[in-house]
């Protein structure tokens, strides 16, 4: 089932070689022949990690396993899967777990603790652990630096493009990069979309504040975006950082020598993020939402998401249509202290209502104009305090009910 | 934009008069011309009131008047508007419901505190308060006790079947009726859904008595039952109580008396709801999700109305697929209290998923023939608790797509 590349595609860019990054893509058989189903890379002894995963309460065994892996903030290996989630498996989806890990270990010398999973495809099936496995070496053995460009296609289920991004921070007086892919919003039948995403860094950063600094970039980047609503079991951020750059020493703590390489790691993760809305399932218009006057930072970013994922909302500016009684609606749903006299809302940057009413002498035109474009940008003003809050997500169409609910039909 | 009638929909009973209660419809010109847009109810002098208001933190001027009013627990009138919600009207709007009331209180004798408004339509435009105002003498002239059944229809917006319920309650030995009508998930262009419900009874019960049933009841009804997770700034259920039937007295606080007028209560609000669920826009099938297990009855109800509302749950069962991962997903994403690992799943009756894995042999057949029917049943069972809940939603389709997203594209 191949569907169209998303009209809100970009471009891809090269990825640079991270020094002692080695990134391969291979075949295991998981669930069909012939398909690439392993991404594999290998990092060199000193490597940190960080790691960020999905709230999901009822998450996939390789989460749990890299959530516990991520204590010893050291990493060698990372092993990730497509077509199978091991998801909902039990006691044998802990056991591939392990055996994946040991495997992988064996190959690249050090401990199990240091290998990484993630996984991706359907719920409820045991992963063939013999056949992946057994997969391994021959993948690892084709690993080089170049490989990670490659590995944003080889991720991808049914993203319609693929998803990197590449930006430099100076640490000290030295230039590092950091190179990120990212896979999500795609499907493969029967199973659920899944966000993973991997970032490498030469930079020399002690765990401690590598994941202090993933953790603040995840919740400025993929958890300000929706597409509908729905959390996989399986989502997954990694940063690994090798440490091969010869910069000065970075504290434990991190602290202000991290502060452009925070920038830099925050563009990363907010242009892979913007990528996975921009290929949200069935997307034709990219949806910015910026929430101002709220109580507190936390009170916009829920008022955001209430917005971003009302079907009504999303429904409206499909059909291009600025309805700002369904925003009404939906900044009303969400719970949040809200006063509907002292709200405001703008589209395209143009108010439509004021304090609570419709604007004297409000004319439509330059917001028509504005909802036939790709990018739709809303603004609500809530009028009570200072918290403010930026979300995306897409807009609902026929496309996503062909891609969730026709495959059987 | 007329939409074919629902394949869920239910034939409608005839409802009995209420004695004293009476009901005529007729035109104000509200939005459009030659429709009917006004819907008047009279009540004799004695007749108590409860109320159940939409949450949404946005409500219209409508709903804040209607709350008001409840507090005497009397009332005499009733007026309802359609196609102009009189909501985020500000100043305008709050001088529009006391006009209205004002009106409708010198027609009836009564005072306007003893009037309530309901209304839907669009949000942002002010109500030509006149022209209602205007039409009010004409529309309770026209009132009868034969009114009730032609109101069921006449309130319909975009609702493809008229709702109307009636059942019969044994206070001491007297026989009491009680009937309901209701509109919901039809939309009038621009606008959002409105779910609005009217139930007369001639039993005499103190207003206290009668708030705490419609509450209790609106909790296991209304609140069961989700379309789109949107909620409505004008959502209104109001229960008028005659007092005309010759019942011995009921203490203000209600009591054993009451339990089989409660029970016909629920009722009647249960067959309301469900019609709303089957009438949800552009629904093929009514799922409805019981949920066992958890740890406390308000969690099950949080689990299923998280699975209700997730749209590739929603989208699965449009599609006929027994998709139980995205099942799994959802409960993980309610964030309520779930183990993964005691976590079991039956459709149709048939369970799939035991204790955190597939069931041993599992066939898929008769869940497939189940998922062809009109009505779905799911069952999770969350294997913590004794918390029990069930709500009601429909699947997620083209249709929906359609009448929300489509009419200016």
């Amino acid at each position: 089932m191949a569907h169209p590349v998303s009209p809100l595609a970009l471009p891809m860019p090269a990825l640079p070689p991270i020094p002692g990054v080695r990134v391969a893509t291979g075949m295991a058989e998981i669930r069909y022949r012939a398909r690439e189903d392993v991404m594999a890379m290998a990092f060199p002894a000193g490597t940190t990690v960080a790691g960020v995963f999905t709230k999901n309460r009822c998450p996939g065994a390789p989460v749990e396993w890299s959530r516990a892996a991520l204590k010893s903030g050291k990493a060698r290996g990372l092993v990730v899967t497509s077509g199978n989630s091991n998801v909902f498996t039990g006691k044998a989806g802990r056991e591939t777990c392990a055996k994946t890990a040991e495997a992988t270990a064996k190959i690249l010398g050090c401990k199990p603790k240091e290998v990484f999973l993630a996984s991706t495809g359907v719920i409820g099936e045991r992963l063939p652990t013999e056949k992946l496995v057994g997969a391994l070496p021959k993948v690892f053995d084709a690993a080089t630096e170049a490989g990670f460009t490659a590995a944003a296609a080889a991720i991808m289920t049914t993203d319609t493009f693929p998803k990197a991004s590449v930006h430099t921070a100076v640490i000290g007086e030295t230039t590092v990069t950091i190179a990120g892919i990212a896979k999500g919003s795609g499907m493969i039948a029967p199973d659920m979309a899944t966000m993973l995403s991997f970032l490498a860094t030469d930079a020399k950063i002690p765990a401690a504040a590598l994941q202090a600094m993933l953790k603040k970039g995840c919740d400025k980047s993929f958890n300000c975006v929706t597409v509908d609503s729905d959390t996989s079991t399986s989502d997954t951020v990694l940063l690994f950082a090798t440490g091969a750059a010869k910069h000065p020493r970075v504290p434990a703590e991190g602290g202000p020598m991290l502060k452009d390489f925070a920038r830099a790691l925050n563009a990363v993760l907010m242009d892979l993020a913007l990528m996975v809305a921009r290929d949200g399932e069935g997307a034709q218009k990219l949806i910015r939402i910026d929430v101002t006057g709220a109580v507190t930072a936390r009170s916009a970013h829920k008022i955001g998401m209430c917005i971003a994922n009302s079907p009504l909302v999303k429904t409206a500016i499909a059909g291009e249509d600025a309805n700002w009684g369904r925003i009404v609606m939906a900044v009303g749903k969400s719970g949040e202290p809200a006063d509907r006299d002292s709200l405001s809302i703008a589209v395209g940057g143009v108010w439509m209502a004021r304090d609570g009413g419709v604007v004297e002498g409000y004319d439509e035109t330059p917001v028509v104009a504005h909802m036939k474009g790709r990018e739709v940008e809303i603004t609500v003003d809530i009028g009570l305090g200072k918290g403010k809050a930026t979300v995306w997500t897409c807009d609902l169409t026929h496309g996503y009910i062909d891609i969730n609910g026709s495959y059987r039909s």
